[in-house]
């Protein structure tokens, strides 16, 4: 797969989630306002980074990636609430996300908090539902049971309670793996073994599948912290620096800029190392893991 | 059983919930102040009513309430999460609860924000894990799409949002049963549908408790607003009369005081007719039913 044929799978994958998520929502019996406020994030963009590792895994195990829709819904729905709580004033008390307004200034902090815990509890709902055709009962109880632990308070709410706990400390390298691994790696790491889950891989296939994610997800890191030093605000959409003027805690402060380049090319090459002994077709996870190397913003 | 009875079996439930709930907390691999705060509103006591009703269900099919212990933890999970939102200062702002300071107040909003995220997402891994030899498959999956409705978006974050938009607000009758209905009852219907699809109860039964649930919930919450004029602040542990401060829409308010006893009584009166419907043991759950229309907190 070229970096063209990357482009359209990004892009016409990208079209299909965005299709679908919104549905889930206006299809609720709720107040109005809570559904407007659910959907004003959930449509607020971004990458869609996580359907997309979901989808490469379903597919490169030669599943249909539609069959895996509810899924990358309920983990956008995830990754969506989280977001939503960490902006508020009692967190990270940010105004503005991705160029739009954030939830809460928009909505109030009552209800956003509300829309966050209504998409957390949806996301599970939506899995629990899915057609039994697709997917058997124990499948979706293995999807259920990753997805707690990855969200949960050993996974990204212990992460977020970890990085606020290491604000204005010296952290060492493993507390700063500690707090990336559950912060924003195990929802990532998620996304590729429910693709696993899903095409029923084998247990020697998860397993190297789950070093893989753990090598991506930390790779994916540190590219945001370069990113910051490196980036170009236009294409990132939003200030750069702003790591250094919070006296944040990074890889290029704990390993200087050129030491944390080679520790993410480091990291790429032992996800490569795991993928490649995975029984699949690796193209378009590893189109990925290069996309998230390689990536401008 | 008399009320001699009644009181043992309150008790001791009462006692093995409040052992088992900070076990599940107290072995998660997640930094320590996060499971102090789950653990500080976990055991912040109360009546633990929402438990009592599984148990009496299971029980009046004839199974062993212990086995359901999982279920009531991630019950109380849920009721306790929704406690820690409510009380935020972007909510109600309540320094107290029952006596003891909110759990924003000793560990901060933003932990305070974590913790109930925790907790909700944690409530569902605790069933999923579930023992395989006391529950199967589809029985767990109906408990966590019960569950993720009751809590949800269509559930009590639902009735959330619709009080919220109700406050300094006259709403007719209708408009007040649709809060209490979602806010409080729907997570006190899935407590009690909970015990039948553990004891594998018939459609119709699961139906009939269906219907006695949805008049407990409201039969409940007009016991609540009627304590609030008529109870004694000393053994409900907080102010009464905060309805009437607080320019709330109850049903004393809709209906006046009698009024709104009659209403108590007729929604008691329809809940056991539909209770004595379904094949069961009704003991238990009757003189829940007259306990809660009797408390005095």
């Amino acid at each position: 797969m070229n970096s063209l044929t990357l482009e359209v799978f990004l892009e016409e994958r990208k079209a299909q989630i965005e299709t679908k998520l919104p549905e889930y929502v206006t299809t609720l019996n709720a107040p109005s306002i809570l559904k407007e406020a659910m959907l004003y994030s959930l449509q607020a963009g971004g990458k869609r980074l996580r359907p997309m590792l979901l989808f490469a895994t379903v597919e490169g195990f030669g599943g249909n990636y539609q069959h895996s829709l509810p899924v990358a819904s309920a983990i956008e729905m995830i990754h969506t609430y989280s977001l939503i709580h960490d902006d508020l004033p009692a967190m990270d008390n940010d105004d503005f996300r991705r160029g739009k307004l954030t939830n809460h200034k928009v909505f109030g902090d009552a209800t956003a908090i509300l829309a966050g815990d209504a998409l957390l509890t949806y996301a599970f709902e939506v899995i629990v539902k899915m057609d039994e055709a697709m997917i058997d009962p124990h499948q979706k109880l293995r999807l259920v049971a990753e997805l707690t632990r990855a969200s949960g308070p050993e996974g990204m709410v212990g992460g977020q309670v970890a990085d606020m706990e290491g604000e204005n400390k010296s952290l060492s390298l493993s507390q700063l793996e500690f707090i990336h691994h559950h912060k924003t790696g195990d929802l990532l790491s998620f996304s590729i073994i429910a693709g696993a889950i899903i095409a029923k891989a084998s247990n020697n296939d998860v397993d190297n599948l789950r070093s893989f994610a753990k090598h991506l997800g930390l790779a994916f890191q540190i590219k945001d912290d370069i990113l910051d030093i490196e980036g170009s605000q236009d294409t990132l959409g939003k200030p750069v620096g702003s790591d250094i003027t919070n006296e944040k805690s990074t890889y290029p402060k704990l390993l200087g800029l050129d030491g944390a380049k080679k520790k993410l090319d480091d990291h790429i090459s032992k996800a490569k190392e795991y993928l490649y002994n995975v029984n699949m077709d690796h193209e378009k996870l590893e189109m990925l893991a290069d996309y998230i190397m390689n990536r401008d913003r």
